[in-house]
């Protein structure tokens, strides 16, 4: 999507490979909203170190960049020997994989490169086919979110105010995002809308990521602590509810997503506010039979006992436009501890719908996409 | 309740008055969990600005430091002429009372102080009543608390998993607190128990007070992302809540409280846990007929759009025992703003009992204590 640079406007993708270098290029997450910057990751193991770091996070993004990570790690095997090249792509993808063990997107994307590259004869051809195919899922990552917003924008009339959690915006896939998808939809449509942007403690990448992207795209939006959606639910100030998904379990239509949607959607539930999940196909988990198999990482203690920011006066609304100095504050008592469960599950039962690139589904239906798979 | 001051341990009140210097003396709760440190205050406007700024919050407390505020306004008056004298307690009364608008715990604290001063017939006699008032209030507040505990220690069982929303201990009261009191009551009695601490943004008073204080008293605690509640409540690893009030309206049995403690109620209705609001009897109001009648304060965007620490080492879970330097972060996009609801109200069916000095009522239940106020 757009980024404002100075005065002008310019198009980036969140994850892009350089051929010629063997490079994975990335936008660093970490420094958003206070600064843009792109990456380059030199081999496999920085990019999937940059996925454990959450220089890079999302599920469409970290499937494309694990895709680009498979490709990368492939291209530099030197020599014919297809067994010794098969080991060392088993070696690439595990590393890939253990990055983010949450995460189903990355699994997803690096089958799909391995199933190309079985079409080679020679290490060289497979290689070639491993590129085509990371390039292959990561533009249809875009075309699948372009298809999520078609669908999704149908739901958004002019007045709503839509809450959303996290961020599932373009900064989480390769572009245009799943639960942002619907809404640059409708503002390409000509709807005027609100959105509140969950802050979503602890890593805060509603207040960050989310807020950030709706400025640069130039929709309405105000952020809002974790805390208060309830209250604002039960005032009336709330019509629609759509959030993404790290995981939904096609068996059952249970939705892993970042810690606190599970809150969102028990409140939506008692005040009858429609709640959406977002997702492209790759996310949908075919094989689980429970949402209590889905591992939920337990992230650092410190993500909870404080918050990276930049150092400034609270009292001022809009800052100066060039970053200022990056800090982590502890902001709890200095002899407390932290639990930090990363993600949470929402049973099929309070979600409305499930807006894919193929339509929007009931999450029970989901088993209907199997066979498009 | 106990500090620990190097080696030793100390006792305190949140609030207390030194009669000699007509000063209120105030446990400067914007520096902990950093600092420990008393501030005083000279005058009656300051005592406001203090309830104002937040160096003191909580209902008990506040109630107190509004009564002292009182007395001291009042005992600053010089002359004998009562029509004056009258019209001066008068404004300090409307400055004391305009310092939290959503708060009945000051305006509850002030008419007894007021009532009490109707016994006296000279300015001096008044200006001595005042003063006798305000630290009966106090020591009351204190008897209270008291007896809450001893009547929510009988809900905590060896090995229960408790979580409280903000800060409803005694920094938040004279002493012992509300919410906290029947855990230190517990404790005293020998049970084992854990405490989930929510962080309650966007100020923090879980993170910072309520994990600060149960370390200062040694109980078992966690704190956790307002977001994390939820997930750990499915995963049944919480067996009771317990929280404070600000306002509980008597006729509906409806509990104004820090923004957030609606989520948990309605969490914890889903889930079966019992969902419990600590209470001295000073903080229900007679008469309100409908929550939808309590003006809900909103706060400064601020306090969404980053956050207050001592600049640290993300990964150091311990810190240095001396104060670091405190600063506020911009967590949020730069060009983004903030709603801040700073309470919200949580209905009686959701709520599962309300811990009164006078024992455990359901919350419609709360009209028979009409006749004991």
């Amino acid at each position: 999507m757009n980024v404002r640079i100075g005065t002008r406007t310019q198009h980036f993708r969140t994850v892009t490979f350089n051929a010629a270098t063997n490079r994975v290029v990335l936008v660093e997450q970490r420094l958003l909203p206070h600064e843009f910057k792109l990456v380059e990751t030199r081999a496999y193991r920085e990019t999937a170190r940059a996925i454990t770091d959450m220089v890079v996070r999302g599920a469409g993004a970290i499937g494309a960049t694990a895709a680009y990570g498979l490709a990368q790690g492939a291209r530099v095997f030197r020599g014919r020997d297809q067994k010794k090249f098969t080991a060392h792509v088993a070696q690439v993808f595990r590393t890939l994989k253990d990055a983010r063990p949450t995460a189903v997107d990355p699994v997803n994307a690096m089958n799909k490169v391995l199933a190309a590259m079985g079409a080679g004869e020679t290490v060289e051809e497979q290689q070639a086919l491993a590129l085509a195919a990371a390039e292959e899922f990561a533009n249809e990552d875009v075309q699948h979110c372009e298809a999520i917003g078609r669908h999704g924008a149908k739901l958004i009339r002019n007045g709503m105010r839509v809450l959303t959690h996290c961020n599932a915006g373009w900064l989480a896939f390769v572009d245009i995002g799943s639960a942002t998808a619907p809404m640059y939809a409708a503002q390409a449509q000509g709807k005027k809308f609100h959105v509140f942007c969950d802050e979503t403690r602890p890593r805060s990448q509603g207040a960050t990521l989310t807020a950030w992207e709706l400025a640069q795209q130039g929709i309405s939006h105000e952020v809002i602590a974790d805390n208060a959606a309830g209250f604002l639910m039960s005032r009336g100030e709330i019509d629609l509810v759509i959030v993404g998904s790290d995981r939904t379990l096609g068996r059952t239509g249970e939705v892993s997503n970042k810690i606190g949607t599970y809150t969102k959607a028990v409140l939506a539930h008692r005040h009858g506010i429609p709640f959406y999940v977002a997702i492209p196909l790759s996310t949908i988990d075919w094989n689980l039979r429970s949402g209590r198999d889905i591992p939920i990482e337990e992230r650092d203690a410190g993500e909870v006992l404080g918050a990276w920011g930049v150092i400034s006066n609270p009292k001022s609304r809009i800052l100066n436009s060039k970053p200022g100095k990056r800090a982590y504050v502890r902001v709890a008592n200095p002899t407390s501890c932290a639990r930090n469960p990363g993600f949470d599950v929402t049973p099929p039962e309070l979600i409305t719908g499930v807006i894919t690139p193929k339509g929007i589904f009931r999450p029970r239906d989901l088993q209907k996409l199997a066979s498009a798979e």
